[in-house]
């Protein structure tokens, strides 16, 4: 299902006057405290989060899975799913792809169906936690760090295989997540495991292209419960700077133990100038996987403000030299309004955290001024950014009610209808 | 594949020298203690722990799931193994059945099968959490606790079902855990939902037989991600006085929140005569279902010194009144061999537990003697029990090293020739 | 220090025009929303939260205390500092007093201080976790669940006492929090202990006006750090129920395991009609104490919505019912300013929970629409709503912005001419 | 107090048959196991954990502190217990000296003293987290990391002091713990914070005799509870690594959030060489300071695998290149009984450790027999190892059962008429 341009001017329409309104009270008021809007909306527009490949069906648990209906089928399916939810949010413009999930088996039709859409391919995704239908070697006890050199070279072959495929989509960088680790005390000889693995990188790493990038995910628990070889931050900065340059870290919001300070990692990240990439999502408990903002919006805005600094005042280059992604499962909603929901919680984290002044806030820090700098950041994060948020979509061309749209359009029974209503797509 | 008497005695007769050995020498040493090992012997041979009939298989995690071979492909077998750790360790003599994913077609066959192998049924289970095919009414979003009344009926109706099965087969208790709960902050009008589901299990205990309990277990997270109806034990508790006598607490070790003092909440449920049920596994991050005592093995001893105490001085009848249950789920061990651990990590800390002396210890609390407190308790820890646990197997017929002569008889090699390679048990 | 009307009044006049302009542009918004904005403001006029008397000097950590100066020497200077708070924003207008740091001598004296400054007496607090000079046994060991009668008898009886100061104050609650516990397995009979608990729990109930309430606290560790006696609100729901209809829950938002769902307890606690009071504060890890809404303001903004929910569609009378108190530690913030910013978000969450469209949540969650439900939740959330608490304090004759009058007016410089520099507070 | 040799060896003789007897069944059992009770003797008996100088005197939380009585009132005094201490256990001759609690006036005398004593001097700490008298500057807001460089210089300035100290008392290391974070978002430009951490440390490790090791401790919270400026084992090796070869981590057991992995860190520390000291405590929630293997004794064994296996076969030198302390806090507890339970629950760690069959392990996990590793592991654990803690003290010239000999002789109880009643210890 593709979206027409009027669709979205018609929805757009009705709900102009008062959107009008509101944002004019909203730059009046930002004006007034010395800031841009225009600068904020700039930096808005040209922030794209791509959307994973594996997360457009329902998700589910150990326990079970509920199908939505109408999930897509097939590679050039998902990329259609994502193609709706860019025409709507226009922020949306990438696909974060999973093999071997979705192998693209002509690569060429994909990359033309992509950019039909105004997608492009980020980051591709490697899988060696699970086996595959006629896989030489199983994958149970491990994959880069498997005790067995033949596993491990099936594993290294099968990252650079991705490798392959991402260079004929234009993408430019790999995530490793390595589900490897032990579930028992004893199980692993732990030094062993981490020098192995460290091996294995290596070898992929010399696999890539000279302007790619290399994420390394960490993870603190599941699918292994007493040991993951790469638990987390400070293992895979060890890694990254073992293995070379162009090796980074990846920050998945959902991989941390609790009470983490993640907005911390970040900072220290961006220090060392190592921050990759990210996955966003939210949780209460574990790896949650559920959308972002849904749980702590207000970390998730201090995670912000700590990229904004580090941008703009850090050893990293700008935006787009990370790679946004978002990583979650849809258990109970509609993945679509899932996904949408999830880019408006991202960009209005955003938005405040461009709306802090930050002179203010660095006199403060200065002076040890802890309650005025507490009283800065909250004047950012009170603030109702929600129509600066709506004016960069419908600048962009996008709706200005991404999920009143979807409903009024009736797209999910228009999905089903064309696609069935016990698909179930390929994806966790 | 069924064990040969004459098996079990070859094997023991290979380890009879140092047995008896090292044996003599813990007797001895108990006795100078002013311990009667036969008293210690007596207890720990009626002790009995159920294995569940959902764990005889692979289990899995949301990322996948790797075969073991050899899984029954059916309630029979799955009988079968149960009796075949029973043989082995003469400390499993019980199944825990799930409904409805071992149906007992022929109720009188499988009870004479069962009684065949020396084991009886204990609680069996419900299972709202997942749905069935040519199921009316989705469980997607909750059970017992459902907003629409037709859904709470379909499930109320489902438990009824399950106590017929289980009245035919002996049982005397009904398992309910709910998965009910939301993953979003607004989703659920929390206090209602709480109602709703104190009706449901108002009417299923209405339905129960006058001398079954009801057993309400409580989960903080998974599947549900923001909530559980049923989070914690106050709310089992909470639940179980508002439903009646007979129902009661059931204790999961995987499922308290990070850092919680489990035996506290077991020595509070026997105050009130609430604790119903147990459910054995053991945990590092989350519910993660790993080998009894393979993580945590002192709080197990910890767990067990409140039961030993709270049985033979608190409103508490005895041992055989509670529900003992392995709830695991063996995503890289062999099932059986799994098992085999957990029992036998389970009697260890029973074992210990009957060890400390009692007069000794309350006095140095009495006395708030807080290093003498924690010297017996620790003197009862430190002792090597081992030769006691397979004189009590040995002497009920048992195997001294069931896990030794499981390999040695090669038995999960017999079972794939006989059940084949790819099957894979219903369950978790 | 007294603040005089007309400086707050010069302050609300230099910030009149910009607040008139926002509080219009808000009214209308919620107008059109069909929200009656005089209705939201009548219930934050409304609504005191109290400020304990042992929080108006620096707090500490067991590493140290860094005085702020000025701080007040005796009771009569702290309920002075309450009046500023109060004068300040007119939603401090009552003490919760700690006894014995805080001992009246003079009671009608004091309680004419405290009227004359428009404070009223809130639930007083006792301590037993700390040994006071000559006083007889120690409470190294515990208080009311010592294993000796007469610290027990000297604990319920230095509760009684704390009872007849409340009643020349006018107080109409006891607030009981518990230290008691254990650092080690094995040091305490757990179960004997609870029922210690129990018994002095009922004498002093026994011994209350019958019309006070008693707040039982719960806390899962600290000072205690294996075992609390009550650790949980399970725990302190037991006793309440146990103790008489009275006793009810308190809940400290700084008293739970991480990851807890607070907003759960409360709606629980409703549901049973035994939430009795509250201690608000803010934290990350453990019992940090830190200013409320500082860390978790989206959970505070959840706790709000199961409070009016539960107050206006619940077995609960009404907001007056409940002790709401601030319970936080100062160790680098000025107390004063950090209360205010902690009343401050107090109110910001439960005005954004009167924004909620309850009709439309309700709609939602009985159809299971979770986007939706989520969708309504956090329109409520973003809206800015300090226009409308300003305006609540401005009306009730507060000042516009407190802690830049607070500033402006150099009050902590005063404070400390008056008091010197190196006073310490009794308190934490 | 100092104990005379014949009051050792009385006590011993009253306990030498029963030892005899279960040393030497202990000692054949493990002969037959190929395991050399000799060698492991060896090891143990080489083994010494540095006693800090602040843990002598009652602990204390932020809430109250119960004396003791008989506590130190100097160094010498501090001294002299651990002479005490190590009298009996032969295992804790060292003592790890904080400045300025412990500030040695007549170094010579006070080497002399502990010399006499068989104590060295382990690692010197300084301490950054307090104001003590006079001090120009305060460290309320931070010290190493501080906004403002005299502050920072002064901080500087106190870790060479420290050093110059330890210089003459024959110490090798300098531990660096860092108070320095923030309470609240917003409070701190964590980059730059971490950049400001990172130049002081430089400057310090500069002022470093080349034999020295500077040992970076790591904490996620207390005494700050939003941000630590080193929180984790990932910030202390980024900063190890950038200040220079001889800068390690020192990794403490109570800093960690809930459910950590602390043996992979050791495993992973030991895996780059980076692993520099060991703060040996126990806890449940959070830094709680308790007796060593008093919580999580099967942990503690777990830790001693890795180190034990990471000496022996990694990239570490040996035993005494690590420095090995106690960091723990006596509430409740007389502080001498509490550390000889401590160091005995390390020896008993240590002990298992080596008894592991490392051979068969390896094999198991090589093959990914995780049934198999468990087992090898467990049958270490499960062995009761005592009599060879015991006959390694008693061999050395110590008590066969040093808790019972300190009550026997009455320690306390001449400490308190030497010292009086009412003495504090400095300390925590």
């Amino acid at each position: 299902m593709i979206l027409a341009d009027d669709q979205i001017q018609n929805h757009n329409q009705s709900e102009t006057t008062s959107h009008r309104n509101e944002l004019s009270q909203l730059t009046n008021l930002l004006s007034e405290r010395g800031k841009n809007p225009e600068s904020i909306l700039r930096r808005l527009t040209g922030f794209q989060v791509a959307i994973p490949s594996w997360a457009l069906g329902a998700g589910g648990t150990r326990f079970g899975r509920f199908s939505i209906g109408g999930e897509p089928r097939n590679l050039h399916e998902k990329i259609e799913d994502i193609g709706l939810i860019h025409a709507l949010n226009c922020s949306s413009g990438a696909v974060s792809l999973h093999i071997p999930w979705d192998i693209p088996k002509d690569t060429d039709a994909i990359k033309e169906h992509a950019s039909g859409l105004g997608i492009h391919f980020d980051a591709v995704n490697s899988n060696t936690f699970q086996d595959q239908p006629k896989q030489e070697h199983s994958y149970k006890f491990g994959s880069l760090s498997h005790t067995k050199k033949e596993v491990r070279n099936q594993a290294v072959h099968h990252n650079i295989e991705v490798i392959e495929y991402g260079k004929k989509l234009g993408s430019k960088a790999l995530t490793v997540w390595l589900a490897d680790g032990s579930n028992f005390p004893g199980q692993q000889n732990l030094r062993k495991t981490l020098n192995r693995t460290l091996q294995s990188l290596s070898e992929i790493y010399a696999s890539m292209p000279y302007n790619w990038k290399l994420l390394i995910e960490y993870k603190p628990f599941e699918p292994n419960f007493y040991s993951m070889v790469i638990p987390d931050w400070g293992t895979s900065f060890l890694l990254a700077n073992s293995v070379g340059e162009r090796a980074k870290t990846l920050v998945d919001l959902g991989h941390h133990l609790p009470n983490t300070n993640i907005e911390q990692i970040v900072a220290t990240l961006m220090f060392e100038g190592k921050l990759g990439g990210f996955h966003f999502n939210d949780s209460k408990y574990a790896d949650d996987d559920l959308t972002a903002g849904s749980i702590k919006p207000y970390q998730l805005f201090l995670i912000f403000c700590e990229l904004v600094d580090g941008i703009d005042n850090g050893n990293n280059d700008d935006f787009s030299n990370i790679d946004w992604m978002i990583d979650a499962s849809h258990n109970t909603k509609d993945p679509l309004e899932d996904l949408l929901q999830s880019v408006e919680a991202i960009q209005t984290a955003f938005a405040k955290a461009l709306l802090v002044d930050r002179n203010r806030l660095e006199e403060a820090r200065e002076e040890n001024d802890v309650v005025l700098a507490q009283e800065v950041l909250q004047d950012a994060w009170a603030t109702d950014v929600r129509p600066l948020i709506r004016e960069s979509r419908i600048k962009s061309g996008g709706a200005a009610n991404p999920i009143q749209l979807f409903r009024d359009l009736q797209v999910r029974k228009t999905l089903i209808k064309e696609r069935g209503i016990g698909t179930a797509a390929t994806g966790l």
